[in-house]
Formats: C-alpha cells, structure tokens, sequence
C-alpha cells in the first residue's frame, strides 16, 4: 500500500473514506519479540520501557527484531495569520530565517538529529501566504488542508524505519492552544502557555486570540479536519499527512511537543485509531503538553523540560528508541550466556 | 592531580584528610558556556535540562564547549554474605556468571554502551569470597574497603570526558536498603524493594535482613565509610572510589540506579560536596530510588521504568549528555545565521 493511495483527495470526506483500513499492529511480531525478551538475560522487564518500546517497533515494523537502518527526521513550517493580533515576541520573519537556518544545518534540530543518527529534511509551507487569521475567519480552506497534507505525506521516505516529526512556525503554539481547546474543551487558559517567551501582555492577547477564535468557530468543535481548517496551518496539516503516510508504510512515528501534538490530536479525533503507530517522544514544558498527552492517552518516554520544537525532542527520544532496539536485538539469552534463570 | 593522591591510603582518618580539597566546579567555564547560550538560535532555556547539562559538563571540564571524546563505562561486580539470609530469588552464581556475559558482550549494558558510544570495562572483586553477612558481622573490615575504594579508582582513565558507573552484585538491592537507611533513617520498607524480582516471601526475608542489619550496625550510622564496612559491598566501595577518582580527574559521573546512588551516598554523608560532579542518569523503578535521589537533591535526566542496574540506566541518559553538547556546542548564533532575536 503507498502513499498515494490516501493523497491526492478531493474532500474531507473522501480522505475519511480512505482512512477506514489503515494498517492494524503487528501482534504476531510483537508476540514473537516478546518471546525473545523473555530469555534474554536480565530479569523479566527489567529494562522497563526499553522493552515496551521494542515490542511496539517490532509490532509496526512486523518484525521480531526490529532494527534502524534510516530514520527520518521532518520539520515542516508555516505561517500564521493570527500574529497579526500580537501573539508572539518573535518577528513573524524569523520563521524564514529559522527554516534557512535549518537548510544551513545551524539550528538545534540539525544538531540533535546528528547526535541521534537521524537523516533531517525541511519542508517550508508557503511562508510568504500566512494562513488566515482564526479570529476573523478560517485559517484554510478544505483544499489548502488537503493541499498542505498530501506535502507532509509525499515527504515521508517510504525506506525510512521511524520518523520524527517536527514543526517550525512563529505563532504556532497559539494555534496549538486553539486546536487543543477545540478538539477537547477546557479553557484557553488550559492550552495556552508562555510558548517562546510570552510576556503577561503577550500572553493576554495569545489568550484573548484562543477565545476569541474557538467561540468564532464553535459549529466545528470536536470535528478534526473542520477544526483543522478554521485554525490551521499548514504545517500543522503537513504533520497530519506525514502520520498518515507512515502508517500506510508501517513506520512508527516520535511525535515532538505541544504543536506538534496539537496537529496529531486532529487525526485522534476522527476515531480510527490514526495514532497508534505514534510515540509521545517527550512531555515539554509547555503547560498544556501534558494534558494534552493525557487526553490522547500517550506516555512520553522523555520529560526534560524542553519547549523548542523543531522535532527537537522527538530527536533526543530517538536514542532511547534506538538504547531499546540495540539491547532487544543484541542481548545475549540465558541459554547462549550460559547464566542461570531464577 | 593524580588518583594516586587518593590511594592507597591507611586508614578512613586519613582518606578524609585527603578529601578536604577536592576539585571545585569552574564558574569562570560555566559562565562562558552560559553566554554562548544565550546567543544561540533557540529561545533562552528553551532546550530546558539539556542547556543545564551543557553548563555542568562545561564547569567540571573547565571548558566553555565541554565535548566528549571517550566515555567510559565501568561495572564494577561482588558478592555478598547477606545471601546466606535468602534475600535473592537468584543463586549466587549468577554474580560471576554475567561477568563472564559482561566480558562476552552478551549483556544489556554491552548493547547500551554501544549504541550510546561508551567504552565498557568489568572489574570483578574477589567473587569467590563474598563480604561478611551484615546480619551478624561487618560486612568489609576497614583494610578491606579501602583496597576495594582503591580498585575502583584505579579502574578510571584519566583521558575520559565523562563516567558512567555500575554494578552487578547478587543481594545487592539488600546492601543498598540497608546502606540507605543507616545513611538516611526512615523504616527498611522504605527502602528495600522486589530489586531483580522478589516475591512476597522473598521481600519478608529482605526486610529482616535489613532491618536485623541496622539494629545490629546502629553504632555507626550516618557515618559514611563506618557504614559501608558495616553492609559493604566491595562493589561499592569500588563506586565510591571510581567517583573521588573521577573528581580529582574533573570527570563528570553519570550515576546509574538504586544500588550504585546507595553507594554513592556513603561519599555525600562525608560532608565535603563530594557527589558535586555526579549526575543522576535515570530513576529506576525500584520504589527506594526516587527516595534516594530526594535526600541526595539530585534530578534524574530519565525515568523510564528499568530496574536492571549494570549502569543500564547511565548508559541510556549518556544519549541525553551527547545530545546536550551536540546542541551547545554545535549551534549557529543569531548573529551567524541572520536570526531575528526577540
């Protein structure tokens, strides 16, 4: 099955259509890798998550030992039309900066993607046609969704083994926030956190645009793509598509921070278990990442108080996946070690 | 400064002596690894514990841009009398089997130091003469503490950037309940937990072990190297010496689960900073550890679950260091990549 078979799609409601045999986990596989962990020579899960990581890559993967031979690091960017309400200190610029930064290979995502063995590309979303303000009306239309998806999907390498996945977009977290309080209720003040910097009046108008925009676009709430369009943007689309993609190639995903989730939580919402090929790479310290990883029922296997994204804690948690893979597949048996079981 | 400024020595008398100039953290070094911080292309503290990371590697090292060449790994292996009490589900064996396992490159810390860059040594301590049963004797006589102390300083090359530190000791998880609470006080169910995989009957007989052990010991607690004779093991006393060695090096350790950070603890209760340059690489599942690091002020980098000890969890949190200086040190500036600063 390829990517192609979900993009290019004309209508929400076809892409639904298409997502209702999505590739099921591995349990065989993952029977068989268990199997093996069970006579390697360490006390039965002693090695905590190391091993339910290894079950949940040879599950996707559909092999008992599962290995990285290419990982797929992604960073989309977009712009926003709602910084025009003064909800970041960054100039919206530095978005274009940042993502040449990026292709320089001087940003922090360049440097964690290296130290973790991970192949990084950049996919840049019209930065120079931000989405539409959310306050005023909708960020995108159905086919600017669709458009921006198929992007995210066709950048997947199809070889890859795992991808993470990360995003770059001034103005973005108050997106998130936006997508967050729409998809699973609560308060702005429940998503809406100080992002890159946010002073108290900055975060007052971040907090005054989430509002303003949810109550704006109420007859779409808890519907996931309709949600998508009314806040955007375009990398956060671009995200969704890529999940998707993956899971038509059975590659487990790190999913990153708070934005970065936010775009994932959009294919939760659509009830066919979209998500479950992904892995909550780490919790930042965005107040609103934990309970969002709450409400998708996600564990991050990291909790270092970043709050970059970039795919930058995605990329740190690749290590601990590949610290999982290397003891699955490389640890001796008691039999072969000659050790005693208890 | 050379370990050998350490040991041998004669007595605890005069190691204590020796320890009242250890090496002090370069605030000058971590100043300018701070400034560069501040400069790079990433929001201030926006990569949370990794910056943090950066700045303690950059003033043990005496470096504005610490990097890691060589990291070591050393697992340091004994036996232990308190066995004879029944506190291990494990024959004792075992102990010498998995050095063997170790030497083989069958065993999960040969698989982490590998996939984390790290070099791993094994030193096992007189395997076949197990210390006293602390139930009824003193585990290590004084002589015996200092030789181990010294074997594990011996063990440490100077030319490494960074330490990781671990251990394999049937019945150790007992030595280390009992060493925390002569160190720390509070009730052996706080501190002895199921460690490789005690059942019920199993954790009874561990709990009376270790509280007969402390009743016994009660003369010398809070007494840092009076405590380790008294429980032992020879593996610690290897921990504690590879740490002092490290200091006078100016090597950062990373410290591994409950078993080593009881042993470590002996050093913090000698009331001269000694644990300054130690990192906590994981808290382990075993219930004592969270505590542990609690009373020693340390914050784990991970918290993934694993309960294996070999210095597994060090190893894995190594990825994280890596990661840390990859990013500080790697980094572009605003001022080099044309970012707009806030």
């Amino acid at each position: 099955m390829m990517a192609e078979s979900l993009f290019p799609v004309v209508s929400f409601e076809a892409l639904r259509a298409r997502l209702a045999c999505l590739p099921a986990f591995d349990e065989k596989a993952a029977d068989a890798a268990r199997a093996r962990q069970m006579q390697l020579t360490k006390p039965p899960g002693s090695l905590g998550r190391l091993e339910e990581v290894a079950l949940f890559m040879a599950g996707w993967r559909s092999v008992a030992c599962p290995r990285i031979g290419k990982a797929q690091g992604l960073v989309f960017a977009g712009n926003h039309g709602v910084c025009a309400k003064g909800v970041n200190p960054y100039p919206q610029e530095v978005t274009v900066q940042m993502v040449e930064n990026f292709k320089a290979g001087g940003a922090a995502i360049n440097q964690l993607c290296r130290a973790s063995g991970a192949d990084l590309a950049v996919v840049a979303l019209e930065l120079e046609r931000p989405t539409g303000d959310f306050t005023e009306t909708e960020a995108m239309s159905e086919a600017e969704v669709l458009a921006a998806m198929a992007k995210g999907a066709e950048a997947v390498d199809p070889a890859a083994d795992i991808l993470l996945l990360g995003e770059m977009g001034i103005g973005n977290s108050t997106v998130a926030a936006a997508l967050a309080m729409a998809l699973f209720g609560g308060a702005a003040t429940d998503w809406a956190g100080p992002g890159t910097g946010s002073d108290k009046a900055g975060m007052s108008r971040k907090i005054l645009a989430v509002e303003t925009g949810v109550a704006r676009h109420r007859a779409v709430r808890e519907d996931g793509l309709a949600v998508l369009a009314a806040f955007g943007g375009r990398e956060q689309a671009a995200i969704c598509g890529a999940i998707l993609a993956a899971r038509i190639y059975r590659i487990p995903v790190l999913l990153d921070g708070f934005i970065c989730t936010a775009a994932a939580a959009v294919l939760e919402k659509l009830g066919v278990g979209a998500l479950a090929h992904c892995l909550a790479g780490h919790v930042s310290a965005e107040p609103g990442h934990g309970r969002l990883l709450d409400a998708l029922g996600k564990t991050p296997l990291l909790a270092l108080g970043m709050r970059l994204g970039e795919g930058s804690g995605a990329a740190v948690a690749l290590g601990v996946v590949r610290a999982a893979l290397e003891a699955h597949n490389g640890m001796s048996t008691f039999a072969e070690a000659g050790v005693s079981d208890a």
